[in-house]
This record gives C-alpha cells, structure tokens and sequence, in this order.
C-alpha cells in the first residue's frame, strides 16, 4: 500500500493506494472524520455498481455506518444539472444531512458528478472519492468536480478538495481494456509534464501495466497523483502552472468534439494530441527524442498516435479556437522542451497547428 | 452614501449605499477590478427589468463596458436549476469567460440564483450585488447562494462573495407596499438579535422608513448590513454564531410551508416567528418589555404578529420538525434574552412551541 497526500494548506488530503482497500473503507473513513452519526450517500453507476457496491454497503454497515446508496446510468451523458437534481432529491429522502459525507464509487464521471453534489448539496458536505478507473487518478487530485452543459463540457463546478481518496487496485481488474491504456495515457502525460525517470520507468513497464499487474499499478497510480498533487498543490485555483496538466489537450479536445464523443476515448485522444505537441516542441528546437520517444511510448500501450484521416482539419481548427480565445492566430499551447519538461507558449502561429495537424493523419 | 466592508479575509468585499449609484456603477466596478476586456452579464428579473436595466446597461456599456443581459420570470421558482441550466447558456452564447464578472440587478431571488451562476459557471467567476429590495440587505452579505429542489428550498448552493455590493436607494422607491413591511422585518431583526440602540432608533423611525424615506432608509439598511456583516465575519461557513441570524425563521419557515409559499411574505412569516420567540424568551425569564417592545415594534411596521388562525397547528409543528432534526421532543431556538440580545437553546420542549403556536393565533 501506498500513501501520499495531496498539500493543500487546510484543504490537504491523503490518497490511499492498494490492494483491498474497498473492504477496509472503514478504517479510513474512521481515521479521516467521516461519522457514524450521519448518513454516508454513496453514488455509483450502472457498469460498477453491481460489481463492487454491494461489497462496500455490507461493509460499511458491518461497522456501524449508515449508508444510502444511488446508481446513475454509466456514461458522460450522466454528467449534467437533470442527474444532479434527481440525486439532491434521493439524498433528501435518505435524510443527508450537513454532517454526512458523499461518496463516489466509480471512474471520472461518477466523480466529477458526485464532487459537484457534495460541493452545493446544503452548500458543502464532505466528499469521498473510490475511483474505480485509471483515468480517475486524474479527476481525484485536484478538487475540480463538475457537470456538462449541452453547450460546453465541465462548464458548472466548483474546486471541492475530498478529505480522502481510497483507490483499491482491485477494483481495476475489471476495466475494459481500452479503457486500461486511455487511463494510462494520461498517467503517461504526468511524466512527460514533469519527471523524465517516471517516463523512462513507463517506457519499461508497459507490459506488466496493460496486465494490470498490482505491483506496477500501484507505482504508476501512486507517480501519476504525485505528479499531479505537486502541480496542483501550486496552483489550486489554476491560474497559472496548472496549465502545464494540459499537454495534448488542446488537440485533444478538439478531436474528441469533431469525432462526436464516443469514437475516441479522451485518453486516446489526448495520446494524439501529446504526438502533435511533441512535434510543435521540435520545431521550437527541443531535440528529436521528445517527438520519437513521445510516439513510441504511446504506441507501445496502444493507443492511437494517428489522427483518423476523415476528421476534417479545418472542423478540428475551428474546435480549437472554439475552446479558447486566441488572438489573431496566436494559439496557447503546452510545448515540450524535453522528455519530463514542458513550457506554456501563447504565440504559436494557427498556420503551425494546421501543418501538424495534416501531419498527424500521416503518421505511421 | 456610506460605506462598509463585510470583513472575510481575503474574500472581504465593501457595500456602497446610497442614491443614484446605479448611473455610477463603472466607477465602482473599476474601483474594485471587474475588468472592461472581459463582458459582464447582468440577470434581472421582469419586474426589475423593464424599470432599472437598461439605464445601468446604457450607463456600463458608455464607460466603456460590454455588456449581455438576460431577464428571468419574477418569483421564488425562478431560483431552479432548470433556469440555472438556461442562464449558463445564454454565457455562454455571450462568450463569457473566466475574467466576466456576473452582475445581479433584483431582489434576494436574483441574488440568490445569480450568485450561484456565478459560483458555479467554470466553476467560479467574479459576482456583484446590486439588490433592488429591502431584504435583498439580507442576501448581500455572507456569500449564500443557492437555487432550490421541488424537496427544498435553498438546498444546491455555495458560498460565494461578491466583488462589491452596489445598494442604489432610489431603486427601492418602485417597491410594492408589503415588500418594504417585509423587508424593514429582516432590518429589525439585526436589531433585535445584537443592537438595542438600533431598536430603540427604528422605533422611532417607521413612519419614515415606510415612507422609504432616504436617510432613514440609508441609516437602516447600513445598520442591518453592519449587524450581519458582524455576525458573518465572525463565522462564514455557518458553524456557530451564524445561526442567531436565524431569530423567528423556525417557526417562520413552517409558517411559510404550511401556507404555501405566498401567502406569507418571508418577512411576515418571521415577524410572526419573531413574536414567538419572544414569548419563548419570557418564559425562559427574559424581561416582559422583549415581548411587548417587539410585538407592538413589528406592528407598527405594519406587519402580522398574529398567526392566521386558519393555518394546522400540527401541521406547523410537523414542518418544524422536519427542517431541522430533533431530538427526543426538544427543538433549537433562538431565543431573546433581551432587547438586543439573543441566545441559542436546543432544549426547548416541543410542548412549549405548541403552546406558543396557539398563543400566537390568539394575539390581538
Ligand atoms: N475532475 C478532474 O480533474 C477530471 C480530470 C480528468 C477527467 N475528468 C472527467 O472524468 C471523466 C472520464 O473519466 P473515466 O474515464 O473514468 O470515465 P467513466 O467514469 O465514464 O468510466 C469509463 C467507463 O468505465 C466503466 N467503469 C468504471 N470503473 C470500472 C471498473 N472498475 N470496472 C469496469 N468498468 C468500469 C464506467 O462505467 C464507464 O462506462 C470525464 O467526464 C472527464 O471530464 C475529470
Ligand atoms: N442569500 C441569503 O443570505 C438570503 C437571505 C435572505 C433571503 N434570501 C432569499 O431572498 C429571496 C427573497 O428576496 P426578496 O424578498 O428580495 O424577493 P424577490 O427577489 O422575489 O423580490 C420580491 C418582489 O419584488 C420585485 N422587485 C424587486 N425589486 C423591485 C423594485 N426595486 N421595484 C419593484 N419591484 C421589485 C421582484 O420582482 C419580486 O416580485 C428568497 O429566495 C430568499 O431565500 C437569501
Ligand atoms: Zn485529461
Ligand atoms: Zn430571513
């Protein structure tokens, strides 16, 4: 088992990684102020619900919780003001009060939608988070939690700080397989921001990740939330350094809205997008390593380092101008200088990204 | 004009109170960072609208500001998030970003909805105050915003601080009659919870304060702001002596539930309220004068210190148990001690408030 905490002045948190965590929940709930006296609401989802929610009920009540429980549909279509409003209605009807805490059993989305409940439900309660999949390494350091509009996603939240994370590495054995490497992609991302060790110690464990293998998970897992916890423990509010978390997701973001949500996962999307960015670094004169190890890295975990030739390149420019405010063809952009360092530009010209994104439907 | 700061940190903010600050609102915005390169956008409600939004817009927008506006259905049920869900559209469709500042022009419901847009739109911009109501005095100091549930009011929220608070009095001279009454109930209640020399001054000053009587309602509503910022600064996130604030809302929220939202005015409902926890106070051995001063007090303002007779004493007493949880028969009050002086008792016997709910259908 390993321990980190994310620092956050008042606000910090421990992140508990291993194996078997979900049938020793009490113990932590119990040690990090989450009470007997009120009731715990844990949310679920269709695909993770049967699985393992059961299991924790039983436990938690087996040592004198109260537990109500809900379960949304799975999928990002879940995310949204309609699922928050039922869910406040269910809490009421279990009796939540100011002192109980919430609880999300699940990956990224049952997070960020949970968060966002524990954040206005009576104006705040305490938030738990059992992330459920490797992706969620990354909605669990931060305290960003939110739901979609249908106009723009994660645009309703708040930064709502958990006050502890359990991540059962169990509980990822049972992950689909693309969902396994889109996850890793961004645990991937975390070393290529930050730490070229981790991305060397990536580059060799490929394997025994995509096996889910718990030794190497739990390294992985408990690198990816430091990476992040460092990031974010120096910019909570995200004004500034907190952007460097964004390395391939301007391009990303942008395949994901051309592509309709849904062909590509956001992992895999982003794996594209970090090609593209490792390009943008070596045109900067960063040396031709950050492009080849970038991409081969990627591919050794399969994930797509390709952009799908039918997504139309003028579509995926005028999504990336969409996204952000750019002015007079000057694009904000996360650019690698080196493996494990990056830097934010904001002159790199639209002509640029056009050329590497027509590039990128031609990689092999 | 007079000023103060609500004293929260780095979250403290001032309020501007006085006439004509409406057609000086960019001075004050500049004055307090809201930025010209960044639109604002303004939520009205229809009969605010059509009286005070343009001339604020035109004002705004020839110093210099963009400005979007959207104007949503007077009354409670506009506080909702459905209408949340659309106003987050129409930002969007206005392009605000992170630097926009969100600006509320209305009574407490504006307020309330608007602050939570603002806490919540990419989770978190810039919010100003410019209440139109009396009681608006009340929902501009201590950050409190929030929608409500078909299950409850005010449940889905945050605590957001504006920027500044902008009380222009002449927009209070369009006020129906009943909503002065009823929001002078929420300045008298500052008083009577810390401030017996305000009291006595309010005494003495109803004729002019239902006239709206500039002066006097500057004084007022300075004085009321200046009780609650005392109370708020103290204890932000409501953990203690925030719930003094609360004096005549246990039996005015059920009063207000089992009438049905409408019949009472919320300040009607806590003048009643008021009176009872007067009677509460003398029988816990406060002097006569408590329950006398603030019934004849509150009476001439106008306002009910009856309980209308036809309203279910068991089903206000159900109400009452249901906002709040009790334990074994005994209930949490506020309860005067003496003029200007209150303290917070969770052993009333429940017997006690059904007397006192009868007693109050009798009052002359
Ligand atoms: N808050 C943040 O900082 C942050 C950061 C990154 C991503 N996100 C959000 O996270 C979401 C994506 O997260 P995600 O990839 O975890 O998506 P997800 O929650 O939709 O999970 C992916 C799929 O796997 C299923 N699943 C989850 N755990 C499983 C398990 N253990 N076994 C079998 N199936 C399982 C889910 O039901 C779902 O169908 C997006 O909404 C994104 O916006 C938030
Ligand atoms: N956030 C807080 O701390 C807090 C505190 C107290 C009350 N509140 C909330 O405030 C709301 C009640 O506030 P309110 O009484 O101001 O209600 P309101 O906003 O509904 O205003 C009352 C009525 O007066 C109209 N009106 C407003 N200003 C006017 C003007 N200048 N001229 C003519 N008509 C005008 C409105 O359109 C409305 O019809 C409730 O929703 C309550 O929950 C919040
Ligand atoms: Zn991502
Ligand atoms: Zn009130």
């Amino acid at each position: 088992m390993r321990e980190l905490t994310v620092d956050l002045g008042e606000r910090s948190y421990p992140i508990y990684i291993g194996e078997g965590l979900l049938q020793s929940a009490a113990v932590y709930f119990t040690k990090h102020g989450i009470s007997k006296s009120s009731k715990l609401f844990i949310v679920s989802d269709t695909q993770v619900a049967p699985l393992y929610l059961s299991s924790l009920e039983d436990h938690l009540q087996s040592e004198g919780f109260q537990t109500a429980s809900v379960v949304v549909e799975a999928g990002e279509g879940t995310k949204s003001l309609a699922v928050l409003e039922e869910l406040v209605g269910k809490a009421l009807e279990a009796g939540l009060d100011r002192k109980s805490a919430i609880v999300a059993l699940g990956g990224g989305v049952v997070g960020d939608l949970t968060g966002f409940l524990a954040a206005s439900y009576m104006r705040g309660v305490k938030f738990v988070q059992i992330p459920t999949t490797i992706l969620a390494h990354d909605s669990s350091v931060g305290g960003k939690v939110a739901v979609n509009h249908p106009l723009a996603k994660n645009i309703i939240g708040a930064f709502h700080q958990p006050e502890l994370v359990l991540y059962d590495l169990n509980t990822l054995q049972s992950l689909p397989r693309r969902e396994v490497a889109a996850g890793l992609s961004e645990v991937v991302k975390e070393g290529l921001i930050w730490d070229r060790e981790f991305v060397d110690w990536c580059a060799g464990h490929s394997k025994e990740l995509l096996a889910l293998e718990p030794a190497a998970l739990e390294y992985a897992l408990y690198k990816g939330c430091s990476v992040k916890a460092a990031v974010v423990s120096e910019d909570e509010r995200e004004t500034g350094l907190r952007a460097i978390l964004n390395l391939g997701h301007t391009i990303g973001h942008a395949l994901e809205a051309v592509a309709g949500y849904g062909e590509l996962l956001h992992g895999e999307a982003i794996a594209i997008g970090m090609v593209g960015s490792a390009k943008l670094g070596v045109r900067y004169g960063a040396p031709q390593e950050v492009f080849d190890r970038t991409k081969s890295l990627l591919a050794s975990f399969g994930l797509p380092v390709r952009l799908p030739g039918h997504l139309d390149t003028g579509a995926i420019m005028a999504a990336m101008m969409h996204d952000k405010k750019f002015e007079a063809n000057k694009m904000v952009f996360v650019v690698p200088t080196a493996i494990g360092q990056v830097e934010i530009r904001n002159d790199v010209p639209a002509e640029w990204v056009r050329e590497i994104v027509e590039e990128l439907k031609r990689e092999a």
